[in-house]
């Protein structure tokens, strides 16, 4: 059994949902064909069609729309990392080459746009209006984290800031991993409520275990260097709690008042940040996440999928890259 | 009566489809509710909004749902016009600044991206998984054809080619705002395919004269360049009839060897082209489809908007900017 067992009771059907979403530019132009394959094959670990499945199966839905929802939730996905590559200008991502490295501006905005259309079909092919407005929600809440992020001025966030970010960037496609498979399944409203909190709570902890990583994962593992974010002037969790311990750090200070573009002053802060207190204190929010959702699943049918939704709770805050 | 009466029996309703459309910035960044406000109120005549509601009165279908997919409809042209806007580095629209014009690309991107999620969100505000899956399908058509059109070598194009691309750029669209009210409307599959065959053959219709309108119009009313597609490289209707009427013609030969590139060639064919029987040609043939248009709307139920869609129909032909 390796850490990645949570994949276990799904593991013969994520061959079937990616070659569902490989489908998605037949018949299209073969440069889109091309360049569809490439953002596929470049995918990570498919955590999000993962909870997908888990939840769906112990929720009894039906397996080929919960194939099809799984498609869809990755497409959606990849089509807003197409975007946020080509707003950040990134070259690389997971070590790979990213569509904006190779293509146009123009060529990838497109690219972008034809995976949200698939991704929109094929959130239709579930034949639920409900799986269908909570997806063109999440894709709004997404798209308006992103602009909300890019218009706010750059400033130390409220605890709620923060979370209100986090929740835009990635808990609500954690949500919306395990509320539509909710929504096709065979659950009462009370329980569709209690699979859509355990998606939010671990979409949020795996926010902030990215926001941790940030400060202290591999610059290899993570393709971009170390506390880019406080570098972009992003301030994440434990950047708020090291600014809390430390309100009277000349690094601190200095952030506040001259802002994060003295380059100096905020390498400094990233290296006093990752080797403080913050970080452990930042992964014992996530883990208190973690196991807030864990509790949760007290609630659905004790079998295999159940398992795997606790492991994979504890996989999203022990993960080191 | 003005050339406009096709808007007579809808008139009532197109604010109300406005309004639906303002509201979707409510509760989201302030700087993405002016970026709506203006992309709205930058908007043209609302042709699309108005086959919807003529289309759906006509075949009886609810008139909120028919308000929600109008607004749906023109949201989704609104965010393809936005990210073309942005690939083209367009700086004017019908006159006015494009978003692309006053904000960052990153910036209009995601707005473009916003406008998307909520023409879905209306979309599948109709409860309609049909108009869902058909929404999604133009939705791909149209970037595909955006990306085909990116992608494929300059030259002449074959008819059916050419046919092809107007499809994915306009006809699409025309053709689900009279079929997704058909899909909500009281009415049979063969009545439903009539309606959609009629919005395919006004939308060829429509680009076929904005194609000449690129060619004679004023630019002013058109924002661009005289011959902006040939100087592009895209070969539209006129430029085909010309090509075809004068092969021999030395500004044609040039085209064919050196390309577009050759600017005064290219300007010289320009203005041959617009002073040729080409332009009547290529009227002619848009007229033709108007009104194959106008005879399959003999087999709907004799009321006020099926006069208005086939003087809406003349309109699309008769327009002169």
């Amino acid at each position: 059994m390796t850490v990645l067992s949570f994949f276990a009771p799904v593991q013969d059907l994520l061959p079937l949902v990616e070659s569902r979403m490989r489908q998605q530019a037949d018949d299209r132009h073969p440069d889109l064909q091309a360049a569809l394959r490439h953002i596929i094959d470049a995918g990570g670990k498919r955590v999000r069609p993962t909870v997908v499945l888990l939840a769906g199966r112990l929720l009894e839905a039906d397996q080929d729309k919960l194939l099809t929802l799984a498609a869809a939730i990755e497409m959606l996905h990849t089509a807003t990392l197409v975007h946020d590559d080509l707003i950040d200008g990134a070259l690389l991502r997971r070590g790979n080459p990213t569509l904006n490295a190779q293509w146009t501006p123009a060529a990838t905005v497109l690219t972008g746009d034809f995976v949200f259309a698939r991704a929109a079909k094929l959130a239709a092919e579930t034949d639920s209006v409900a799986v269908m407005k909570q997806f063109a929600e999440t894709l709004a809440v997404m798209v308006n984290g992103e602009l909300t992020q890019m218009f706010d001025s750059r400033g130390v966030p409220s605890r709620e800031n923060y979370y209100q970010r986090i929740y835009a960037k990635t808990a609500s496609l954690f949500e919306l991993s395990t509320y539509a498979p909710a929504l096709l399944g065979q659950v009462g409203a009370s329980l569709r409520e209690t699979m859509r909190q355990y998606g939010r709570l671990i979409g949020n902890a795996f926010q902030i275990v990215d926001d941790i990583l940030d400060f202290t994962g591999q610059q290899a593992a993570v393709g971009k260097p170390i506390g880019s974010d406080l570098l972009q002037g992003l301030i994440t969790l434990p950047a708020l709690y090291y600014i809390e311990n430390h309100p009277t750090d000349e690094r601190v200070r200095r952030l506040l008042e001259d802002g994060y573009h003295n380059q100096a002053n905020t390498n400094a802060l990233v290296e006093a940040i990752r080797h403080s207190e913050a970080i452990a204190q930042a992964h014992t929010e996530a883990v208190a996440l973690a196991e807030e959702a864990i509790a949760l699943l007290s609630h659905f049918p004790d079998r295999p999928e159940r398992y795997a939704l606790e492991e994979l709770a504890r996989y999203i805050v022990n993960r080191t890259y």
